[in-house]
């Protein structure tokens, strides 16, 4: 490491806190007094302790930077240009539409790996990185800048537990105590001893200091990767600090000063501050980069018509017969591998799979920490659970991020263990992810051939699968790509256009043939690709049956396939009636459920009779 | 208390354990084990420590009982059988279509206050009801049960952390260390001290016991409630204890045993087993009951036609009025206060207020104890970050429990925060709860009368509040009935029907008189009952132009409004167009937002002319 020059990181932390004011100021909105409590962190993890290649963000062996605490924007931003890859005239365009200077973090900018501004989600991210240099062999190290506000979010201490147990000392957080919230004061104040007591409970290496003494601040930093633990630094400060009339005062949290007080604040530090532009960073090692690259094809798969097969156990097949070929492939499951069959996968390469036990939360943090470095991660585990996940998936869907969520034991489908396994709302939160995939196979040909466009496309995508047994009705070289269909029935003088998928589509099959006998023929869809939808396919049969569309799904009405016809297809005119689950199922046997709640072919003939 | 007689309740956990394995046999599913482990300590806290009237589970006094590890729900059904309260026959009905003994607990059955199954949810809800035994003036104590592999979720952690700053000595915790999770063991085994060390750092007095040794546990439970601590009892146990040939094995998570086992089994336990039918539980205290009794009326709003005021701040007004003369209200918040307008309750009614920092998971979790305690709960925060808590809430659905869910700052019309802080996903995921309500006002006096209808209605309802300020559109004398809508615009030959609500309401205005000057007019509905929808009103105004409908709304394309509106209307002929946002958005200034993601009165008037 470099020498480190005190006095020249004092200069650029007031360097770094003059820009978040300026910045901050000049948009009219955004958290200045949480800037300037970190500062002087900032100033001595870019200044002097990070080893990176400022001009190359990317680069692959650059410790990595995650600003957990996305609020703090504007340090951040002040930060990077002071290394020189901006102009420093830039950080007045904070906020502004004409900028990615936006008013939280985002992948947009360079130097950004996942969006943060959701609270306590760093950690979980920081933590899939630092198991992902360890997998790459590469010593770069994660740095996790928290605020003692959000530790009171449980995924902060999800993140804390497995990082614990998987000893990543690779990973440091650094908290910044700074004592006030948004509305009050923490629950703990300046009371760090707290936090230290909580995170070594955890399995970590903890350090106080004071968070504006540059000599700590670089004295913990010098002995950062030091034994098998992560490491905690918890650093007193003070919110707003370097601003004398505002600093460690309730009532400015996410407040921009006024011109005036700006003027006046500035004045005072800027006797003091340095510019950080020309100051040199030590550098990142230069250790061979991974090899993060598609593999031309996969294996063929080898299936036999009528052969029956769950499509949660084609999933775990899929992970495995891809997971052979695509170095880019690793996994995580809490704890449910054994029901969702990611453990064909573990079985075979345990050491690009993560065990992330039951926390889900944190499953999807490390999987979207893997996934900015580069890898496909395949996080899986009951549908529903993911619910517990929504925020982390949401944030992924800001973060760009190549997340692939596999969720099984979907519907009613499921049968005895009762609503709480059961996943009947997983369609509509996934498909309302910005730039979300949402896959929904009905055998196992269907779901292993989905799982390679998964692993080939950019983004989040999500597959549905079932828990039952269901037939192989797809020969193994049939194609599936996103955003298609497969008209599975049609003949003329189809009364109506039958839209399913999973076990449904199976229902839909029977009803075909029952309502056959009675003279009644219908078009039956297989709608494998909820989101991008098959409009056109949709729309062509639907023309061809005078408008006239049934959805039947195993998902609540609302927000899922029903939902998902109607909404791009009634604009053309087209009729969308829907099954689907209309109130809380209980347990019983699958069968007796798929009647009780009206999506069995029962109801889709007793419908198809109905509609006129 | 009683006298315990240990023998008793040996033979009593035994008799738990042979109703478990015999009811999972009869079911062909289930988790015997995971009973066995647990039914020391549910004999003795069922038929000598905890005090209740077993015959009336709903008495106001009667200690609480939670089964966080829902999975172990035959071990309850045969607890409370074993008191009296049902034949015993009846658990071999378990998992059955016929019968409310579900695969995990849901409060069908009178003695479930709160559905579980998803695990890590209890402790959140028992310090909900802590905290509401304390407001109440009553002394009855709320006991949760935990798995060791559900600590791994964040949850417990946000529960444990503000149970701990509440000093919460009525709460206790009791963790069944089976040691085995579902696909493997649990990261820390049966290593008691580390569970210890996480709860001590969060301000838990601890006991470390054999959890199946009698003495132990009756032991440690007479000491509950000493001091100012909530207490965790670490019970070391066997997954499958009592049963010889299986407890402690790998790879029996979840499964019943075969016929032939199970008779094995019983054959084992038979001998030593006890019926606890007769046996006296301790009485409860005979306290006064609280008064959870909704009020004839609540008093008149006061706004002026033109008024600016934001819904988020009227909704703060609302729970301030309504909380004067509504003993039921209680709230909290995710350290949010200032910007959602809780605060105005708070400073009021500290006492009735739980804030509960930045953990949302938890803070639903406490409204969910609230609610099983006869209050009414509102919880709020963003919009954007009760996606975090979908978990919490999609249970809170099973639980049927009566939460009134806020959610402020939605949409891209916050502007410059960025798309980390906007709420685009919120009306997609509340539709998706079972027997939900979802309403979205789109002025003060809208937001202050739904407010009371939500206050009076049970089950889940979900608010969506704006940051921007609105006009005031509405008398206040209006009334605002869940599942209606207002046509505020309409006239013969009217073009299209735009539905709308919130920010998108205004611009639909604006565009109608735009529109008008143009020569063409349309009817202009304010959709503010998302769910139930006014479908009726929608359908007879559409029907006058021509079937056509325009939504436009604040929110991803996917599941909100407009899905809404085309899920039930398509069917009958009515052609849905939509405007929403259809892209990750970005930060800017609200209008410039609007008008980038077409969702503004150019966006509506450009459509309007387009559509024929």
């Amino acid at each position: 490491m470099n020498d480190i020059d005190i006095e020249s990181l004092k200069g650029i932390a007031n360097q770094l806190r003059i820009h978040s004011i300026a910045a901050t100021t000049a948009a009219g909105s955004g958290h200045p007094t949480s800037c300037c409590s970190a500062a002087d962190i900032v100033a001595a993890l870019f200044f002097g302790h990070m080893r990176y290649d400022a001009k190359n963000p990317h680069y692959h062996n650059n410790d990595r930077f995650i600003l957990s605490k996305g609020h703090a924007a504007p340090l951040l931003y002040a930060a990077w240009a002071e290394t020189g890859l901006f102009p420093t005239e830039e950080l007045l365009k904070l906020r502004r539409l004409d900028s990615d200077l936006e008013g939280h973090p985002t992948p947009r900018l360079s130097f950004v790996d996942v969006a943060t501004g959701s609270l306590g989600q760093g950690l979980g991210v920081g933590v899939g990185m630092a198991l992902c240099a360890r997998l790459d062999k590469l010593d770069y190290r994660t740095y996790v800048l928290l605020g003692d506000g959000e530790i009171a979010e449980g995924a902060v201490w999800e993140a804390a537990s497995l990082a614990g147990v998987n000893q990543l000392n690779n990973l440091i957080a650094i908290v910044d105590v700074n004592r006030l919230g948004q509305s009050q004061e923490t629950a703990f104040g300046h009371h760090l001893n707290v936090y230290k007591r909580r995170f070594e409970s955890f399995g970590w290496r903890t350090e106080e200091i004071d968070g504006h003494d540059l000599e700590e601040i670089t004295e913990v930093l010098a002995a950062v990767g030091l034994g098998n633990q992560p490491l905690v630094i918890l650093a007193k400060t003070l919110k707003g600090a370097g601003i004398s009339f505002i600093q460690d005062k309730e009532g400015w949290h996410g407040k921009p000063l006024s011109k005036e007080e700006a003027t006046r604040a500035i004045a005072e530090l800027q006797p003091t501050a340095k510019s950080g532009i020309g100051h040199a960073v030590p550098a990142p090692n230069q250790l061979p980069a991974p090899k993060n690259e598609a593999p031309a094809s996969y294996p063929a798969t080898s299936y036999k018509i009528g052969d029956m097969v769950a499509t949660r156990e084609a999933f775990g097949s899929a992970l495995l017969r891809i997971g052979e070929v695509d170095q880019r492939v690793v996994a995580m499951d809490g704890d449910t591998k054994n029901s969702t069959y990611s453990e064909k996968f573990y079985k075979k390469f345990p050491e690009r799979f993560a065990e992330c036990f039951i926390a889900e939360q944190n499953m999807v943090g490390v999987a979207t920490g893997f996934s900015a470095r580069g890898k496909v991660p395949f996080a899986s585990t009951f549908a529903c659970f993911f619910s517990r996940a929504y925020d982390q998936i949401r944030v992924g869907g800001i973060s760009m991020a190549n997340l692939k969520i596999v969720g099984s034991h979907v519907g009613v489908s499921i049968g005895e263990d009762g609503p709480s396994q059961m996943g009947l709302e997983d369609l509509a939160m996934m498909r309302a992810i910005a730039g979300s995939t949402v896959l929904y196979p009905s055998d196992a040909v269907a779901a292993e051939k989905l799982m390679e466009q998964m692993a080939m496309k950019k983004g989040i995508c999500y597959l549905r699968t079932s828990r039952p047994k269901a037939a192989v009705i797809y020969n193994n070289d049939e194609q599936f790509p996103i955003g298609g269909a497969k008209v599975l029935r049609q003949s003329e003088g189809d009364k109506v256009t039958v839209v399913a998928a999973g076990v449904t589509l199976t229902e839909a099959l029977k009803a075909s043939d029952q309502l056959k006998d009675e003279g009644i023929r219908i078009t039956v869809i297989d709608a494998y690709s909820v989101k991008p939808l098959a409009k056109d396919v949709i729309k062509s049969a639907a023309q061809a049956t005078n408008n006239l569309v049934l959805v039947v799904e195993d998902h609540y009405a609302e927000g899922g396939l029903g939902d998902a016809v109607a909404g791009e297809l009634s604009s053309d005119g087209v009729r969308v009636h829907k099954l689907a689950v209309t109130e809380l199922p209980h347990s019983g046997k699958p069968e007796e459920l798929l009647a009780r709640y009206g999506i069995d072919a029962a109801a889709i003939v007793k419908k198809v009779k109905s509609l006129s």
